[in-house]
């Protein structure tokens, strides 16, 4: 084995998450396929966030994130602005219902089966990206459901995925 | 929302995986939920590795991984050892089919869909647990299936997690 197929990365899998952030009264928030726990005693959870997106500053800035998991039942509409949008020229919470964390991160409450805050412990730079390690401070189960996968939204919804994510492969 | 509800952290999502490496002549690998694609230019991946496991030991050393996707069909009984065993005291590999990567780790070849390896680039200390992140040097697909997931391996095969999973919530 000496070269590199970029097959192979789609074999590994995740969730789908939407991670949000403030700064002061701002808010904003995008799609991320890597939110994962990465220690239990404590709690902490890791996000990876390419540097080009608001969302990146903010969680820089502020220190703290939150991650809202996605219903397998959230429609593609909903998830688009997320995903495709920057917060610099559209406000993505304008028609999205969510609560105020402790943190002060706006947490989704509609199409989300949970959320979670965390205030960031530690990053590694990435080149790219940056992965930030946060310790969990609080979170809730919001009702039961099937949890979206990353397989899901782009097997049975025809999702896309956007050129800032860890994840991406341009098309040929 | 001010309490921390650790139900939430079942509705992550992940796949997993049997993550390898070396000392010498000396082969480890063990079961992980925690491997994930963190940046696409260079192609980068993180693995999370408990600071107790003889896999941890030999990644620090030897600087390099392999991770191996597991197909959704693979028996219990092949991963029981990854899982809830040591290298410390059992050779793990005695029974298993492997080739050698270029980077020397072991890459499974058995109930596998597609395996890569990475030269580690970065890590964090997360106090139990450390993320090493590598460049991922060579990848190649052995045969196309469904890959595992975590969420499969509990609900369908009926798997356990072990105590030194980044997931782990004890019993209670």
């Amino acid at each position: 084995m000496s070269a590199l197929d970029s097959k192979v990365f789609r074999d590994l899998s995740y969730g789908l998450y939407i991670v949000t952030s403030l700064d002061g009264e701002r808010h904003n928030g995008q799609l991320v396929n890597t939110v994962i726990q990465v220690t239990s005693d404590p709690a902490r959870v890791a996000v990876i966030i390419n540097k080009k997106n608001l969302t990146h500053e903010f969680i820089s800035k502020s220190r703290v994130f939150a991650a809202a998991v996605l219903d397998q039942t959230v429609p593609l509409t909903f998830m688009g602005p997320f995903g495709f949008r920057s917060g610099r020229d559209y406000d993505k919470f304008a028609k999205v219902s969510f609560k105020k964390g402790i943190t002060g991160a706006p947490l989704i409450t509609e199409h989300v089966l949970s959320v979670l805050e965390a205030r960031v412990f530690n990053e590694i730079d990435l080149g790219t990206h940056t992965i930030f390690v946060g310790d969990a401070l609080a979170s809730e189960v919001l009702r039961e459901g099937i949890p979206l996968t990353y397989r899901y939204y782009h097997e049975h919804l025809k999702g896309k995925t956007s050129p800032n994510a860890p994840s991406y492969a341009a098309p040929r």
